[in-house]
Parts: structure tokens; C-alpha cells; sequence
């Protein structure tokens, strides 16, 4: 054991840890979620305090010898080191002060170390004046999200990509699949079971950019804004610096907020993260709800899509398959947008010159982004790789739907092609046999306009051919 | 225009009109959502005054005269008169300072014009010391929510008995249809579609409860409370009279908080009535998809459910009916659940000894519950009634499923049962034929285990026959 | 009265009214929230379905006359006519058909007045044939939304942006206002009322171009993708011209989606801009709660700011003003809140190639934008515009403030600023005198040190003056 | 090794574990958190196993020696051994199936092992056969959720009651400070601190009993209902006897639903429980902001409140102490409102006779119950215990307030106390020396009128001495 003190007294820390007194406390405090901090953003804060540690050396206010210790310190955490130096909880109040004094005590004690001194000799390094100097946790805090989010945006990012090109792949490899639309979940004219891969490559895509995009906001960062966004104790150069080293470090462009204050006090932008994932969270929702729709059956559904077993379904039932991986696909999405309103309300609770809350928003928005990334990855490759369609079935539905009448419509009108379906729905017949009594269209015609590639492009159906025909016969 | 004045200053009213300088402050400060204010709120709201002029009328502080013509003024709008002086726009600020003095005007100056003086005689009537006498908006307009919304619940719970009957009509008559039970939308045992009705009505009865139960707890009233709870300027007498006037005009037993500070700073009851809302949205939700799955189709899809046509389901496809009703059902319920949260951020906004967010709960709060009223309402008289099962397509599902074989697990063990399972998907053919040839059960066997009956009651389907066959044998 | 027949039967339908049988239907079927459409909705309707009939005039498919009427009762729409001809309550089953029926109906009723003929005469022009050419639905209503919300959004921006000009005003107005800075409600160190105010500028900078981007969004349609966006019965010159058109006519550059299907089954676009002005709430709302900090009191309170009194603030307390307009700001924004959850929620219940459930959303979403633009104009007439700082009140905070020790950081050290930290709370007295008792800094430092310009601006407060009186000694 | 084969094939089992083949593929299948599952719910789900062994023993159907070694199993884990051997992700696709499989797989394998057979010999004991028998997922894992709700919910209850008797000695302790009560954060008229602490207790108080009223609604179980509630497989004597066992075993009394279908498909008695935490949660989140509000400063805020120091309060302004523990009560607060979105979602999707999505809702459910009463012990020990009231600063605020006229407001109308308020405001001076230079109010009628014990009880204050000394006069 070794004697620390802070503002508030002196606190035994034992003797082989490298935090301090004043993670001593927070580990008094806060015992809430019993969790641990995302590895993810203890490596976030410890690029931002090499930034910094960076920065101040180059002003000259960082003694080079402690600030190379610093340096050091930090670059084993970044190589994986000490993450069991980190004990505490990732909802804490302080506004992340106990993650800070944390960093800055394992820093310091290790720097110390490094140096030759005993841990706790703050006089000579200290967390205040040195790991956290021209620094703030208002501005370490909510930068080092920004560097944890864009760190775990990559992989999400690169979970999407993976996931738009295993729907390109289906999209290529069903694209002679012809099989119902349905609006309202009621037949409505065919499309090929590639058509609806590609819109879902193609919503993913778009939700991919939309991450993407709400990202690049906390490329701006309150480094340098200090206690409250007016950069008291932060020399100019500093400031200007710890940006640059920041980027250089990352390989991403971080900016100085134009205005510190605003950039610390509002937490808009990681409001606007959260919601990027939650929006993008419907289109996999919806996506994964089709899947399990699809997937209805085997034989009393819709029976069109055939879905990697991955377990037994059931307990009791043998058997059954069920579609375990688009479940929990959802149940994924789910959990991003309960994590979102929680972002939301914290945004919403920010005072003055900071939002206290800013743990309670890392806390959801590294969960969220973990938990999608993850559920991601096992929706592709526990699910996707294997599907294969039910092409027979498909076949069948389209074969017995009355929707296709709807090609009719320009050749016929809307009143004809109403009483068409009447007479299919009542008769329980196949449109085609009604079209033939009623001599609405000959053999060739119906050939032509009901044709699954003609009804599933842009276009009237059978307009060439008819245009065609008619010339051949006016010709 | 007659001028009145007030604590900022004076302005020109209108003299036709019955409110007064602080409504047309309103007017000017408040056009947020354009909407007017629920008309049972203004009945609400008159309610209570009258109930306190009673009570003051009983200490013998108010004047009997004015009394008499305040209460008179009260009894013309319950009766549905001068809903057309409330202009005042229901999102605003001041904590419902608004209504409360748009009321306190209107009544006074219609009991000016009952007393034969000319509008705008403060000095004879006060809409603060007479109309207002003992009270403050801050039990006033919490007080007016609670009997508003112990109104509009009536009208609800009324609509969701309709509901609970109408369904347990359906339970009765779709007793004997037998349907494919799927759970994971994968087919799993057989249920009747009778006992899918009454699951739902049962649902919807204890969503019912629910809602009433949240009820009793906005039972509890702050009248007397006055500004901040402590009842200053609320003489003890009159305290305890205005619950008692109020619930003797509504026929409610309205009960004075214990704690009327708590009652005044605390919105968490409205917030539980919300809740209770949203919990039974939940419920409906459900059922509406499930008879939007369940009237999927009619030719691909899965076709057991008959809704009554209601309007044409396109403006391109012929023939196409929607299921509408249960969609605009799922709507209505999507939001309330949107109201929800407004009121639940409403409610976190509490500060000190009031929340002066309670404009906004009120206009959520009506608005859901006249929503979900006229919603389920809509469901019923279009959807419920005309409802038909497609009894033939229901048993076709059962014939083909195979996830009727769970019925054999006791009687065949859970190995042997996924042998048949496996054998009856590799093969396509139904299970019974599989049964036959691996001469697993005779056809006596298959016949009681196999009914209908028995696997969509509890017990081991078969046993109290093969118990009797049993014992025949043996005996 | 008319007789009018769907597929569904005949009805009859008041000879005065342009509308028809399906909008009579709707009217029977969905009474849900009592409110009417947004008559910017039913505007921008008119223009897709103007640009739909000039595209369709210009493949040679829509005859010239017929194309001709069409377009001049769009055009009547449009400046304004008619409005009274949409009675279709904007909760809806059916994904909008009523309501695109219903314009259909009209234009074509219309159209028949204007070419002579009676109206229902749908053989001659009809509302599925003509005004509907080539179109579904679910290409028009979407469209139409997206074409609502650009509009509205442009009001939304104007307001945003004269609240930015606003504030920005008050940052020059307030820029020598020295007052506290506060984090986590505890005096912190000095900023300038100015500067406060240029950080609620800044950020609604950033949340007004957030809403504006997420627009940007909303300019891709679907328009010629038909009934589930194969572009069935939309010959491709259509597809390309309709784009065109609604561009030209609205002076807004639409473009037709890539992947058209995509486009007609996902409504992430529109949780996309619902969460955009999510995120910008929490930053009116943060902005409104810190003026109601700051005006609070105006004797037990921090009284910094004096907001134009705008009404009466009690019914019971005279004397009282309240920052009502600061409320009801905060009041819109939880509105839109609870209106982004319903938005969620809906956009959450896509299936296949539609999400049926675009009518609550729309609802949703043209509420939201209509309730934010209000409160924002609000906010500004009646409380920025006036606005006022208590200079004497915020000075007297600042003087007796510790956390101006903060400054001192860099001269002293965390260790001696701590102690004279402890020293003032305990013996409650200023700091500066403790800082002379202990001869930590000569008068002239501290002058330069806690000087109100030093410690609100970037830098080591009074690093530059004591490097210069350094070079004076030993220069 | 062992190898372990189920429906879909063979797999390699460690040898030292007691979870087998389903366990396994659970492992493969579902990495989406990282957590692992609660520990309460292992230990309810052990419990519903065990009930369900003694009921099937009962009915002779489980075979006495195969029921007891799975007891004894059972009873192991409720010890609290083998925790290690439940290494699925709480968020798992399947709705509960591998939680359940997992239990059955270790109860079978340390049966086995009791009974001396090696692990793995499921044709001895079987997990489908003895460990599940009558029972489905369907039926288990809701109703294990319910036992662990229970177990949970009464820790949280503990923690309510423990928070509310903490405010009720605060209520005593301060029943005599006196401080300024505040509307719209605006002055408003007297208050006790201690008045405040009653209300707190009272609204904790609400909250308590509105949670334990959720939890009654968890106390109906759908065990027997087996697959999808209509009891297939379940014999009526054990479904009678299993719900009595549970009872038995936890003390609480759990009845058998009497729709098992209903019970079976819906959820809205877990959206119920969570939304009776969000409520509740609001409760706390408004106490702990004004406990926060109160503390501001310490000198250019409120002051009202010495909350004890429990750390540092910034990494870089010395001598700062912030509310940490009522800042991280909040940001558990939002959790649980996060949480219960994800609840409600997931609750809105349920489809036929099953929710699949509970396994999402038993993690935010068991996560909120934990952060909740975790931050509620935190709460009381780290600040209540230590609240200090600052008395002078109280008196000082009530001493310099205009808000005090409203109690002369009986006394002398409101026009003449607005002209007060008027006066006092405009001239800065306090309210008694203007009633005193207007003669409006004797001395001894002011300190009677103006008495704090009179403002702060219900009633015309000094009302009883005016009549007394009126008495003493014309007597």
C-alpha cells in the first residue's frame, strides 16, 4: 500500500496498480452497470493524451524527459498494455472525470516508473499538471468518444460493406428468380427475388453512408477549449497542435471546433451518431423481417427463401428451424435504438458550459455500435452465405396470382382489368384461363405482356412487341 | 373593444368576446401547433371551477351572488355553450397559465353579464380573486388533466369492452376452425383460430385493466395545494370541500393528495397513464398484424382470414384489397407511442415545486387516448364484424404441416420424433404417410393422437385413449 | 347527389363535391385524429401529380386535352383553390391511396368541368387512368412527402436561421458581459454572456445545416417505380421527364433513384430527417433551459438575464413573470421528440416492397416541422428580441467566485490553487485577499493574471504580460 | 472431447463441461453483446426447472430416480455453483432456446453424472425428454424471466424503501429550514427543505408501490401452456402442480394464466414492468436535478444544499466539487428510459403464438433493474447520509423575496399585492419596507402574515389571528 492524497484527503491505493487516489474513489462511488470500459475507448484516450503530451512538448511547457515518459506510457496502453488498469465503471457522474483521473494516474504512476521514481511521487510527474496539462475532461472526455467512435465506426463500417456485398452476391445469384411483390403483404405485381437483394444492398449502402457521413461531425474536436470551451491554460500553439498530432497519430483529419464553447458544451453530434445507427437500424430491421418472412413455412408460409439451419428450433417441437440469425438481427436493432434514446436523453440534459452526461451517452453509443457490428457479422455469415431460394415456390405463387393483371392496365384500362380480378377472386381460376374465355388478349399477347422480364422492368409491358407486331402488320 | 389591464399593462379586447387580457396575451405569445384545445378539457377544466366555487361558496369566502353567477357561467359551458372563447393554443408556455386565466376570464365575464354589469368589471368580478379564489394554475390545470383524462379514459375503456366483445364473438364462432399454430412465423402445433381470438381478447382485457388502473391513481388531486403545494391563501374547510364538490358533480371519488407538494411537483401519474397506454398499444399492434399476416395473400400468402373489403387496396392494381383497417389500427397505436414520449420527456422536465412542461402532457395525453379510441372503434365496425375465416385454406395448412408430430413426443420420444421430422422435409410427404410405412403408430393411434381436439387441448394427445384401449386389452 | 361505382360497388357522392367514392370510402373508414391534412401536403401533392401529367403529355401516353385540364386544375390547387376538397383525416390505413385517390378525384372532377363534361363521368377522364397514369400510390405519396418536407424544411431553415442572426446579434450585444461560467451547475471559470450566446449560435448553425443535409436526402424519388418500383406500366421517358418536370416546377433538383425498389420500400430518408430535427431539438432545448437559468430569481436565483415580460406569470402569485417562451420552445421540442419516436416506429414496419404505414409518418413529420418553426418564431419575437443582461448581477457573480483560481494553474501549480481553494471556501472569503494574505501573486500579477479578457480567451492568463515585465527586469 | 449430436448433426463437446451440442452451437451462433447472462436469471431459471422436475415426478410421468438427480442438479445452481457453465449471450435469436437448452443440457450432464453415468448419455437422461419434459422455451424462459423480475424487483424495492426512509429523516432534520419555493425556477413563495424531502419520500413512495403493482401482473405464468399455449404435451394435473411447486420453492405466489395462449404470445406485462421503472425513474431524475439545482454554486448559484464531497471535482479547476451522485443517478435514469424503449420495441414484435424477441427484453429488463438499484444505494450513501442543509443561505433567499406577497393576496386582493410586486421589483427594495411605508399592513399584522409557519401551511395566512385580535378589538 502506498499513501495518496487529493483535494479531499488521503486514501491507501495498493501498492502495484497504477491508478490513484482518485480512482480509488470513483471505484467507491460508482458501482452501476458492474461492466467495463470499451478497450476500444480506454486506446481512444490514450492517443488523445499522446496528442497532447505531443503538443505540449512542442510548446515547451511539457518537460521533454517527463513528456517522453508520458509518451511511452501511452504507447503501451496503445499496444494493448494495462487495460486492467481501468476498473472503473463506464456510468459514472463527473462528466468522465474519474475515466480521465484514471488515465492520468496510470500514465503518470508508469511514467514515474519509467523514470525511475516510485508510483505516487506526483511531484515529480503529476496527473494534474502534467498527463493532464493545458487539458480539461471537458475536452479530453468527449474528444476521446469522437476517437473511440470513429475507431469502432471503421469496423461497423466495414460490417456493412461486407453485408451490401453479400446482398450484391444473392442479388446476382437470384436474378432469374421471378417471385410475388407484395404491398401490404397482399399480392402485388412479380419482381425477381434479385431485384429485392439489390434494394437491400442498396438501403444498406445508403444507411452505411449515413453512419459515414454523421461521423465526419466529430472529426471536430474542443481540444484546446479546456475547463469550458475558452482555452484558459491552453496556449494557442497548444491548440493548434494537439489537433495536428491527433490526426497524425489517427490518420484522420481532426479539426479545432471554430467555436470551443459551443463544441463543449453541446452534445448534438454524438446525438446525430446515434441516430445515424438507429435509422440504419430500420433498414436492417426491415430487411431481416423480410428474411424471416420469406423463411415462413416450411409448410404453411411463404416458404421462398431457404435459410442456413443453425440450431434446433425448438425444445420441444422437433424438427423445426427457425430463423435464429435474422432474429437476432433484430433483437441487435433493437437494442441500437434503445441505446439511442438514452443518447437523447443525456444530450438533452446538457447545463451552462457542459453536458454532465456525457459518460451515459459513451456508454450507449460504444454498446450500440459493438452490439450492430457484431450482430452484423453473424447475420452474414451464419445466414446470408448459406441462403438459397426456394425457386420452385416462388414459381408457384407468381403462377396463381391474380396481381400480374396489372400489366393489363395500359392495354385494357382499369375498369376491364378490375373486372378481371373479380372474376379471378370469385371463380378461384387463373386470370390467364378468364382472360382466354373473355378473348381479352390472344396467346401471343398474353406470352408477351405477362413475360416475369417484362413485368419486373420499367415500362409497359409488351409495348415493344405489340409496337412491333403492329408494324409488321402495317408494314 | 373594451380595455382591460393587467400586471404588464393595458390592451384592447374585443368586446364580443368573454375572455380577457390574458387570453389575448396568450393569442399573441402562442401559435405553436395551430390546433385548438380537447373539448373535454374545457369541460374538465369548468368542472373543477365549479367544484372550487362551491367549496368556497361553503366557507362562506366567496360571495354568494358572485358564486351563484360564476357557477351559473360554469354550468353553461358544461352544457356545451362558449367553446368558442377558448382560443388559447394547447402547447404553451406558463404551465397552463393560459387556460386556467382564459378560463377564470370567461366565466367571469359571462358572471358579469348574469349580474348585469358589463364585461370587464374586474373590480366586481375578479377572474383572479373570484374565479381563481384558493386555487393556482398548479392545481388547477393538473386537476383539469386528471378529470379530462378520467373522461376520455371512460370513452376508451368502452371502446376496448367493445373490442374484448367483439372478439370473444369471434372466439365463439371461429371455435371449431382449425388453423397451423406457427411460432418464429415457422409452423409449429395446430391451435383453433377460436382460441387465437380469445388470446386477443384476453390481451385486450388486461390491456383494459391496465389503463384503468393508472386511472385510479389520477384519482389523487392537489386542490387546495394552490402555488407550490403548501396550500397558502387554502383555508382547510375548503380543502377538503373541493374533492368532495367535484367528486359529487362527476360521480368520481376524488381524494386530496396526502402530500400536495409531491402532488404539485410530480408528474409521474401522467406519465403512468401514458405508459399504461403504450403497454396496450403494444397488444394491439400485435393482433392487427397478425390479422394483416393472417389475411395475407388471398393467392400468395398465407390466406386464413377473410376481411371485409373496404376500399379499393390501389390506385394501379385491380382487384387489390388492403387490410386498412388493422394497418390504420397499427398507426393510430405507433402514436400513442410517439405521445408517449413527448409526455415522458414533459415529465423528466420537472423542476422545484412544479413541472411547467404539462401543456405538452395534456395535448399528448387527449390526443392518444382520442386516437386510440376512434382507431379501435374503426377496427371494430369495419374489420371485427365482417370478419370471416377462410375455414378450408386453415385446414389445408394443417393437413401439410409437419410440426403436428410434437403431438407424438410423449408417446414416441424426441429422437425418433426428429427422424420423422427429417424424413418428412427430405421426402415432401406428409407425415402420416411416413408414420404408415415406418409402422410407428397404427392407424387407430395416429387417429386420437393426431385430433384435432387433442392437440389443441393440454394433455399428451391420445393418452386418455390409449389408456382406455390400455386397459381394454389388459382387461 | 351523383352515383359513383369502384370496384367494390356503387355509392353516392354530393354533386357539389370534386371529390369521388374513394375519398367517401375514406371518409366512412378512417375517422382517427379529427385533424385535416397540411395544406402544404395536399400543395405539393399538385405539383408531383402536375409534373406527373406534363411527363405524361410529353411520351405521347396522356392525350394533349385531357393532359391540358388535368394540369390547370393541379394549377388552381396550387395557388390555393380547393383546399376544402381534401376531408381525408391523416391517419390512414392503405399507405396513403386515400388520400392520392382523393387528389386524383379532385383533379379529375375538376377536369371535367373544365372540358364541360358533368363530373364522375370517368369514362371521358378518369382518376386511375388519366390523373394516375403511370403512377401508383406508392410512388406519388412518398414523392409527395419528400416534396412537403422540402418545402416546410425551407420555412424551418429561414426560422433557424433568423434565430442564428438573433443570437448573434447578442453575442455582440453581450460580448464585454463578464459573467460565470458553470459545469455541472458549479461555478467553473469567467466567459462572457457574448460568448455564451455565440456558442447557442454556432450550435444552431450546425443543427440547421444538419436538417438542411438530411434533405438532401429526400430529393431522390421514386416516382416511375410504380406499384412496388419495377416501373411496370412506366415507360422509361416518363421515368426520366417526371423528374424533370417536378424539378423545374419546384426549382429543387429531384433525381430518380438508382435502385427504385429500394426506394419505394424504405423510409429511412424519412426517420432521417425526423432524427435531424431530433438532434437539433436537444440543442433549442439546452438553449432554452440555460435562459431559464439564467433569468431565474429574479431575487433567489442567478438573475443574469431579464427576458421581456410577456403575460402574468400566475394566477395566484402577483407580481410573477415567467420565461414562458423559453417553455414552450422546450415544449415544441418535445413534441418533436415524441414525434420522431412515431416516425420510428412506422418507418420500423416495412414489409416487402412497401412500407404501408407512410401516413403516420408524414403526419409526424410535417407536425414536428409546422410546432418547430412556430416555437423558434416565437422565441425569437418575444423573448431573444428583447432580451436583456443583469451586467451588475453577472460582475457581482464573477468577484465572488473561486474558480478563478483556475487561471492561476499555471503560475502555482494544481497543488497551491488547491489549497487556496480549500482556504476561501473555509473561511468564506474572497480570493483574492487570500491570495495577498499568503503573498502567492503582487496585486499587479493577479491583475494581469484574473484579468475578465485573459481568462475568457485561449491562452495562459497573463502569460504574455509576465514574459514582458520579465524581459523588462532583465532586459 | 464427447461428441454430441442433435437435429442437425454431430459436434465436439469438451469433455469438463456440462453444456452440450446446443450449448455449442449457441456459442458458434450468437457473439453479439459479450455479456454474459444475469446471474438472478440462471438461478430463476433453475428454480422453474425444478418445479417443473417435482411436478413431473408428481404426475409419475419423470421417472423418481432420473427427477431427483436432476433436483439435486438444480439445486446446485441454485447454490450458486456452476454458474461458469452458462456461457450464452444474453441476446440471442431463438427466443430463448439456447438459454434453455443450455439448462436443460447441464442439469442432464451433472444428473448423469449424479447418477454415474458418464456425461453426454442422453439416451439415460435426456435434456428434450426429462430436463424440458411438458415444457417448451415458450413456457420456461418467460416464466424465468418472471421469477428472476421478482428477485430483482424486490432488491429494487429494498433500495426504494431504503431512499424513501433517507428522505423522511431528511424531512425531520430540515422541517425547519425555511427556504424559498420556485415555480417556472422563478421565486414563488415559502417552503420548508424539509417539506421538499417529504414530497420526495412521497413520490419515491409511488414509484415503489407502482413497480410492485407491475410485478403482480408477473406473477400470472403460461407454465404448461408448452409450445404455444394450448398445452400439448402438458398434462392439466401438472400444469395445476407446477405453478403450486414454483410457489412452493420462492415463496410468492404464481398462478397459472387462464388464457395460456394469451400469456404465451404476449408481452406486455414486461413492457409493463419497465415502463413502471421509467415513471419511477422520472421521480428520480426530477429529485436528483433539484438536489443538483440546489447545491449550484457553491458561490454564484443556489447554495442551498452541502452535498458531501466524494471527489475532485475537475482534472483542472482546483477545489471544484461536483454532484457526482446525483449526476450518475441521472445518467442511470437514462439507461433504464433507453432500456425500456429497446423493451417496448421488441414487445411490439410479436407475431403469431410467440414473441421471439424476449431474450433482448430480459437483458435491458434485468440491466435496468440492476443500474436502478445500484444507483439508488449509491445515491443514499455517497449523498443523502451526508446532505447538510445550508440554513443561512435558505433564510437569506426567503428574507430578500418579493414572492412572500402572495400571501397578503387574502388580506388585500391581487391588484394592490401586483402593485407591491411592482413597486418592490422597480425599486429594489424589500417587500416589508414598502408595505410599511405604505401603511398597507401593520407590523404585528405583517409578522403574522408573514410568518414562515404560516406560509407554509394550508390556510389564509394569519388568518386565525386577525379573527382572534378582531375578537380581542370588538370584544
Amino acid at each position: 500500500m502506498r499513501t495518496e492524497h487529493d483535494f479531499l484527503g488521503e486514501m491507501n491505493v495498493p501498492d502495484d496498480v497504477y491508478y490513484g487516489v482518485q480512482t480509488m474513489r470513483a471505484l467507491e462511488n460508482f458501482h452501476i452497470t458492474g461492466n467495463h470500459l470499451d478497450p476500444d475507448f480506454i486506446h481512444a484516450m490514450a492517443l488523445v493524451k499522446k496528442a497532447a503530451a505531443l503538443a505540449n512538448m512542442k510548446t515547451g511547457r511539457l518537460p521533454k524527459k517527463i513528456g517522453a515518459a508520458l509518451v511511452q506510457a501511452a504507447d503501451e496502453i496503445l499496444a494493448g498494455k494495462w487495460l486492467d488498469q481501468f476498473p472503473v465503471d463506464p456510468i459514472q457522474g463527473g462528466a468522465g472525470t474519474s475515466v480521465n483521473m484514471n488515465m492520468n494516474e496510470v500514465l503518470c504512476n508508469r511514467a514515474l516508473e519509467i523514470l525511475g521514481q516510485p508510483k505516487g511521487r506526483y511531484d515529480i510527474v503529476s496527473p494534474n499538471n502534467h498527463a493532464n496539462m493545458a487539458q480539461s475532461t471537458n475536452d479530453v472526455f468527449p474528444t476521446s468518444m469522437k476517437v473511440c467512435l470513429i475507431l469502432k465506426g471503421k469496423k461497423l463500417n466495414e460490417a456493412l460493406r461486407a453485408l451490401e456485398a453479400a446482398l450484391l452476391d444473392k442479388e446476382e445469384a437470384f436474378k432469374d428468380v421471378i417471385k410475388m411483390g407484395r404491398t401490404h403483404l397482399q399480392d402485388a405485381v412479380p419482381v425477381t427475388l434479385g431485384q429485392e437483394m439489390g434494394a437491400y444492398a442498396s438501403a444498406v449502402h445508403r444507411g452505411r453512408k449515413r453512419i459515414k457521413r454523421s461521423l465526419e461531425g466529430v472529426h471536430t474536436i474542443n481540444m484546446g477549449g479546456t475547463a469550458v470551451g475558452t482555452g484558459l491554460n491552453a496556449e494557442p500553439q497548444y491548440i493548434r497542435g494537439v489537433a495536428k498530432e491527433l490526426s497524425g497519430l489517427t490518420g484522420e483529419l481532426f479539426t479545432t471546433a471554430s467555436n470551443l464553447i459551443d463544441m463543449t458544451n453541446n452534445t448534438d453530434g454524438f446525438a446525430e451518431v446515434s441516430s445515424a445507427m438507429k435509422c440504419t437500424a430500420l433498414v436492417l430491421i426491415k430487411m431481416a423481417n423480410d428474411f424471416r418472412l420469406m423463411a415462413s413455412g416450411p409448410r404453411c408460409g411463404l416458404n421462398e427463401l431457404k435459410l442456413p439451419a443453425r440450431q434446433p428450433g425448438s425444445s420441444i417441437m422437433p424438427g423445426k428451424v427457425n430463423p435464429v440469425m435474422a432474429e437476432v438481427l433484430d433483437q441487435a436493432c433493437y437494442q441500437v435504438i434503445g441505446n439511442d434514446l438514452a443518447v437523447t436523453f443525456a444530450s438533452e440534459n446538457g447545463q451552462f458550459e457542459l453536458n454532465v452526461m456525457e459518460p451515459v451517452m459513451a456508454y450507449n453509443l460504444f454498446s450500440a455500435m459493438q452490439c450492430l457490428t457484431n450482430a452484423i457479422y453473424a447475420f452474414i455469415d451464419k445466414l446470408l452465405k448459406g441462403l438459397e431460394a426456394n425457386r420452385s415456390q416462388c414459381q408457384y405463387w407468381v403462377n396463381h396470382s391474380v396481381g400480374i393483371i396489372t400489366a393489363l392496365l395500359p392495354h385494357i384500362g382499369y375498369e376491364k382489368a378490375s373486372f378481371l380480378a373479380r372474376e379471378a377472386y370469385a371463380t378461384k381460376r387463373p386470370v390467364r384461363d378468364i382472360i382466354r374465355e373473355h378473348h381479352i388478349l390472344t396467346e401471343e399477347q398474353m406470352e408477351h405482356i405477362l413475360s416475369p422480364w417484362e413485368m419486373t422492368t420499367p415500362g409497359i409491358a409488351g409495348a415493344a412487341w405489340m409496337e412491333a407486331s403492329q408494324r409488321k402488320i402495317s408494314g
